[in-house]
Parts: structure tokens; C-alpha cells; sequence
């Protein structure tokens, strides 16, 4: 290709779509804006995209009605989302962030995820997934030696039905000891306390961890300064994350939340649900310690928890029934 | 300061806000995730950021609850948002492009500058505002030769009383005939059909400029995939924006519209008013040309446009006279 060919346009180029066939008449009023802007979206094809525009327009509008906001206040919201936006790398999402202590991720969580008594309850997903997670083996550890106190968790991948799930993918990715994930150490060089692994042929996990403690989530970008501006804590109770994939299952997004912490009734991103919580037993017996691989030998918690998972069927049906009792156009959605 | 002091911190930090005082419920419903939220809200400190919060906060959750929105959905909008302010930079503002598209700069705009008849009223401000335009004399060009076709500028700063406002600071910016803002050209090397100047002691300014045309806003980012997501065309009518600011009196964020744009009464932002379509007279004087200092004479168009802008305190008492009719709390508003 010539440079010539490269080179980009000398005269701007619109989007090609179609001048709108009604009229839209020039505001004398600030309710005429939101009337135009709501017969724009009208021309929205897919109709999915329509429900979700009509009714995100409708709210953002009523906002700032409802408010009065300010010029200042305003350009305020601008530079916020922008700063969030540019806060964002590869290895940190600001923007989920700020969706977690709104609060809009634990309710888009809640309502995608409604369950089967019995079946593993969600909780959010969080801003600390990477994708770079090493293999780790049965009873391997996924954190470096010295990260933390020793913690065994073991389980199975199960139906609701209680037959095992081999194969399935686990994704699981914790702090350490001093309440930072790996990737909020500006010298990372390699993942650490995270890691994938597979279910064996009876539906058993099990691997090496450290305990996980409680920690503020990242306060240093724009999410922080809105949480000190609501006279809000920062702080999170300590958890495991764990995400469940098997062809033919509803992928899981989880964590595990160890009983005792202040902060379980006070999550800053209001993840943790009463099923989640679990106990954590000391096992102070050097033999078993040095048996399962732990390099120092002495006590470790144990965590045993199953985790159950719904078909791709079940958690489909159970969403189409919560769908149609809010009365949501579901045609498209994805 | 010594590496050690410089350090990050070997544990993560609280942001030390206080735990609050009443339970928040694990929700086995989301209903209760929002209902925990509100309860947060209230220990926001500031009356006027409370009264945000909590509209912001409800008309979100209310927004995912009404569409039921799906997980890929979010994680879409995430995508979307955290997309919009990385295409940010010093001289491209896509968050406000996006405020713009969804109606929400001109809202914030209508309800912020209600104007006494007679009054210059407000338009958007649009993402294309830059800190370096150039100081330009009376009579001077904003535009570098060959940008368009000649356009000459003048008028009067005016109070609501009919005196003239001298030494007003007028920012004004528009498109090249192309359609495009000195901005968006990639090799930008200095401001161009943009420029700072002054009203004289009768509160008389002029100035040559090129005829903006109607454009496309920029397709290339977020927000044009989001323009033909909606089936919506990515048009604005021509026009120039004008800017004035002045002490004692209200700061004007304005355009003028040229009449006889198809684009008048379809403008992708929302920003004409019918008060800021003005006619350009066409002038075929070689003399008169040369004599503006046009370089090539010939003929040129002619805006004539009178500004009349509200002091602080007329501004002031109108604004809160519409809070007023509103109901909302002013309290601390900025």
C-alpha cells in the first residue's frame, strides 16, 4: 500500500446514516432535548440495543433534571470518567472498580446469576483477573513460598444432581499477606498467587494457597477519591476468588469468604452473600503439612468447599423466568 | 528524601474512613444490594454531593434493573467507557463527545443558562476547546490562509441594558473548510482557525475567519461506533463557537449557526437555538475585501452579530429562581 493510499482523508467522512424522516424541533425549553434525543433512539435497529438505550437516556436525563447539575459539576463527572478511563492498563481496571462500589456489578451479578437451592452462588468478579495465570498441577501451589500464612483448599466440582464435573477449569487468584494482589506491585514480573486448574476424573481439586487477608481496594486513582468524597471505607473482608468454566455448565464467578472477618457486613463492593462464607480449619500437624507440599512444614488452615454448578440449561431457564417477571424485552440479548 | 521514605507502602492502606454504625444486610436478593448502597450514601459529608449520590445511585441501579442487563452487556459498557477516556488526550476530549451525543452537555447546558430575553443564549461547548489559541488584534485573521473561504466577523459586547462591555475576552474556534478542527490534523504543529481577542472601548470586536461547513464529529473513537450502533448520523450544522468572558458578568459558551444547513434541525449534540441561526451577508467588493485585509480579495461573507451577555447577579437570580421550580437542594452547589 502506498502512502498515498495510508494517508487519511482530506475532507472529514460522516458515518453514512440516514437523515432522520420527522423533525426535531429547536429547543426553547430543555425538556425538547430529551424529547428529540428519546425519538432518536427509535431508529436504533437492533431492539435489544433500543430497550437498553431508550431506558439508559431516559434515567441519565431524569439525573440531571433531578439534580440541576452544574456546569462545574458536570465537567467534574467528564474529567472523572476520563481519569478513570486512562487509570485503566492491562493489569488494572479502574472502570470495574468504579462499577463495584457503585454497587452496579454486584447487582448485574445478582440478577444474571439467580441459582437452584444447592447450586454455588456468585459473587463479583472484581478488578484483579488477569490472564496470564500459570498451569498448576493437583496439589500444587499457586503462590510463591513466603507470601503468606498456608492455606490447603480442596473440594469438588459437582451437578446439582452431586455427579462429579471432570475437567473443568478453575480459575483462582487471591491477595498475599500485605493485601496486594500481584499485580499492584509496580516490579511484577510474573503471576503470582493465581492459577489455573483442572478438576480429575472424579470432579476433586485441590491445591496450595496462602490465607488470604482483608485489604483496602486500590486508593490511589480516581474510585479512591470518590470513596474518601462519600466518607466511605475502603476496605474489603479477605476472600478467595474462584471461576468455574465446564462445556455444557453456566461459567461461575465466585469468591470464598473465611468467617471471622469485621468486614463481611461491610463490603466496600458488596460481594460477599451468606452461602459464601466458609470456615477455615486449623490443621497443626507438621507430618500433614510437609505431606501435602508445604515447604516449612508445621500448621496450615484448610478450606474444604464444593462448589456446584448449574448446567448451561438450568441457569438459562432460571434467567428467562426472572427475566419475564421484570418484564425485560430479552429478544437479542447476549 | 531518602528511596526508603519514597517507597511504596509494604501493606496495603486504608483510606481510614470509619466503619459504619448500621448493619447492611447480605443480600439474598438484589434489591437489598441497593437498598445497602443507600444507606452508604448517606454518610457522604457534603449536603449538596449526598443529593447527587443518591439521585446517581438510584437512577443507575434502576437502569440495570429495568433491562435486566447481562454480564457481556456490562462488560461491554465497561469496555466502552474505559475505551472513551483512553481515546482522551490533550487535544481530543471523547468523554464530552459522548456527554455531547446523548444530549446530556446540551441538558446541563439548557438548565445552567436560562437567559432574560434579549440575552445571547448558550450552546455546547463541544470537545474541540484548546488552551493555545493565539492572542489576535482587531481586524485580525484567526485563520492561516487557504483555509476556506473569507468570512469577516463583527459585533458588539453588549449588557442587557444595551452599554458595551469593553475588554471582554472573546475565545473563538471553528472547522476549516474540510470539516475539520486544527486538532484533528496529526501533524498539527500550531492553533489554527481558532484565536483569543479583546472587545475595544466600545465594546466593538472583528475579526477574519473562514466559513466553517458542516461535519461529521469525529467516527473514529467509541463514540462514532456508539452513533452507528443507534442508526444516528454523526452530522453538526456549520457554525462558529464564541466564547466570552468578562468580569461581573456570566461566562458565554456559544455558537452561531448560519442558516440555510440541512443540519440545523438534525445537529448530532443538540446545540442550535433558534436566537443563534444568523444570516451571512454575502459582500462582492473587491475594495472593501482588500481594505479587511483579505489577501486574495474578491468577494467575502459578512457575519454581523451582537452579544449580549447577563451580569454574575442577573445569571445568579435567574438560575435560582428555575432551582427553585425544580425542588433540588443548592445547597454548597458549585
Amino acid at each position: 500500500m502506498s502512502d498515498l493510499e495510508s494517508a487519511p482523508p482530506a475532507k472529514a467522512v460522516p458515518n453514512g446514516m440516514p437523515f432522520p424522516s420527522f423533525d426535531l424541533p429547536l429547543p426553547d425549553k430543555p425538556e425538547i432535548i430529551t424529547a428529540n434525543l428519546q425519538k432518536l433512539v427509535e431508529l436504533t435497529p437492533n431492539p435489544r440495543h433500543k430497550f437498553i438505550f431508550k431506558a439508559l437516556t431516559k434515567h441519565l436525563h431524569q439525573f440531571v433534571n433531578e439534580t440541576s447539575l452544574s456546569t462545574d459539576e458536570w465537567m467534574a463527572a467528564i474529567n472523572f470518567l476520563t481519569r478513570t478511563g486512562q487509570k485503566c492498563t492491562p493489569l488494572r481496571q479502574e472502570t470495574i472498580l468504579l462499577s463495584d462500589v457503585l454497587g452496579v456489578s454486584a447487582l448485574v451479578d445478582a440478577i444474571n446469576n439467580p441459582v437452584i437451592e444447592g447450586a454455588t452462588e456468585s459473587s463479583v468478579l472484581g478488578p484483579f483477573l488477569t490472564e496470564d495465570a500459570a498451569d498448576v498441577d493437583f496439589g500444587e501451589s499457586i503462590a510463591s513460598e513466603g507470601k503468606g500464612d498456608y492455606m490447603y483448599v480442596e473440594g469438588r466440582i459437582l451437578t446439582t444432581d452431586g455427579e462429579p464435573v471432570p475437567n473443568a477449569v478453575i480459575e483462582t487468584w487471591e491477595t498475599d499477606a500485605n493485601g496486594f494482589y500481584d499485580t499492584q506491585y509496580a516490579d511484577r514480573s510474573h503471576p503470582d498467587c493465581r492459577g489455573r486448574l483442572r478438576s480429575n476424573d472424579d470432579g476433586r481439586f485441590g491445591y496450595r494457597a496462602v490465607v488470604p487477608v482483608a485489604y483496602p481496594v486500590p486508593g490511589d486513582g480516581p474510585v479512591g477519591e470518590l470513596l474518601s468524597l462519600l466518607g466511605r471505607h475502603n476496605m474489603r473482608p479477605n476472600h478467595l476468588h474462584i471461576m468455574v468454566e465446564a462445556p455444557g455448565f453456566h461459567k461461575l464467578v465466585t469468591a470464598l469468604y473465611p468467617e471471622g472477618c469485621d468486614y463481611i457486613v461491610s463490603d466496600c463492593v458488596f460481594g460477599v452473600k451468606k452461602s459464601l462464607v466458609v470456615s477455615l480449619k486449623d490443621v497443626t500437624d507438621d507430618e500433614e503439612a510437609r505431606r501435602l507440599g508445604f515447604p516449612r512444614g508445621g500448621s496450615f488452615k484448610l478450606l474444604q468447599h464444593d462448589i456446584v454448578l448449574l448446567t448451561e440449561e438450568q441457569s438459562a431457564a432460571i434467567r428467562a423466568r426472572v427475566d419475564e417477571e421484570r418484564g425485560v424485552i430479552t429478544a437479542d440479548k447476549h
